[in-house]
């Protein structure tokens, strides 16, 4: 794991992401990385299908941040959705939807799949992840004071999993911890040790 | 739940406990809580079974911190292994001990169990908190540099899940996260609030 990490320290990989949890994972992981977030229409790429919806929302990002740097950066990008019933929830637009996904997510169990995208010169690759959440019956008292907390706007199906109302109201996940908080560094690491000369490869090609 | 969070910040409780992961956890609670550790003999209250080990030193914990306030606070205590064919990993007393055990749970799925015992005026009660945890083969020049990098030796089982190694090595957890971590918040605020009226009685008794 060294090694990938080195190689990957070495071609300082931009994270086109303006999360705050995505970059603390990144941080933690002590590698150089540089921060370039994307600016794309979410709305326009939007599947029914949660895995598609990720896979196509991080490619597109990944895409766009590769292309400013004229393909000759590493670069990652990733998408998270909560996925319950067959219905896709994404970021809340406002109170009201927030109120809407927290009360569907209240005593049930939901999926959370994050996309991943990669692309570094010609070399595009993609993944995901999914774990699935569940929750207890949160009293809507709960779910006001959160929501008014203003956490909640942010967060792919308005919550997020290390926050106290995380804390308190989550009895447990099957899956990947990381992938809940936005990007699942396990199955990335696993992906680029797969990988590894498609890295040393590109890196070299500079 | 805020009901329950205000009646438990009113008493505040009493946490014995040295474990910064379960100091943070109480801090990301948002109530008032203090910290007075308990100092007793864990060896002799080993057993083969994880769930009678952790019960009986979180119990002893509880009491012993108790014992010191004469019985006049409400006291948490709790206590974390790792169980993994019939074996329990407690923390490891030097880097010898810390190898074989991150050895023993590479590439295989252990149970992470807490106790938590909490002891208020004559008011005795105690749960226990299992989740089971996946690890990747971890390679052996991963395992040295952690044990190199000294987290291993306050952690039952000689990782941590929120070390940058849990990040890297951990392929999926079935359970709580923060049980992991070393307490098990959820079960603990659900068990709060179905004992409501012991932490009334008790408070009002005083």
């Amino acid at each position: 794991m060294r090694q990938t990490l080195d190689h990957l320290s070495a071609i300082k990989p931009i994270l086109a992401s303006q999360s705050q949890r995505r970059k603390e994972l990144f941080t933690n992981l002590n590698i150089a990385f540089e921060v370039h977030s994307a600016n794309i229409d979410e709305d326009s790429l939007l599947d029914d299908d949660p895995v598609k919806t990720v896979i196509r929302i991080a490619r597109e990002k990944a895409y766009s941040v590769s292309e400013i740097y004229e393909h000759s950066r590493f670069i990652v990008a990733a998408d998270t959705v909560v996925s319950i019933d067959n219905v896709i929830l994404g970021k809340p637009k406002n109170a009201e939807d927030a109120f809407r996904m927290l009360a569907t997510i209240s005593g049930a169990t939901h999926e959370v799949y994050t996309g991943v995208a990669i692309q570094y010169g010609k070399w595009a690759a993609d993944f995901y992840e999914c774990t699935k959440v569940e929750f207890d019956e949160i009293p809507k008292a709960d779910i006001f004071e959160y929501i008014e907390s203003g956490e909640v706007f942010d967060r792919a199906g308005a919550y997020g999993i290390q926050d106290a109302f995380g804390l308190a109201f989550i009895r447990a996940i099957h899956g990947d911890f990381f992938n809940v908080m936005g990007f699942p560094m396990n199955a990335f690491l696993r992906f680029l040790k797969e990988n590894q000369s498609q890295i040393l490869g590109n890196a070299g090609s500079e």
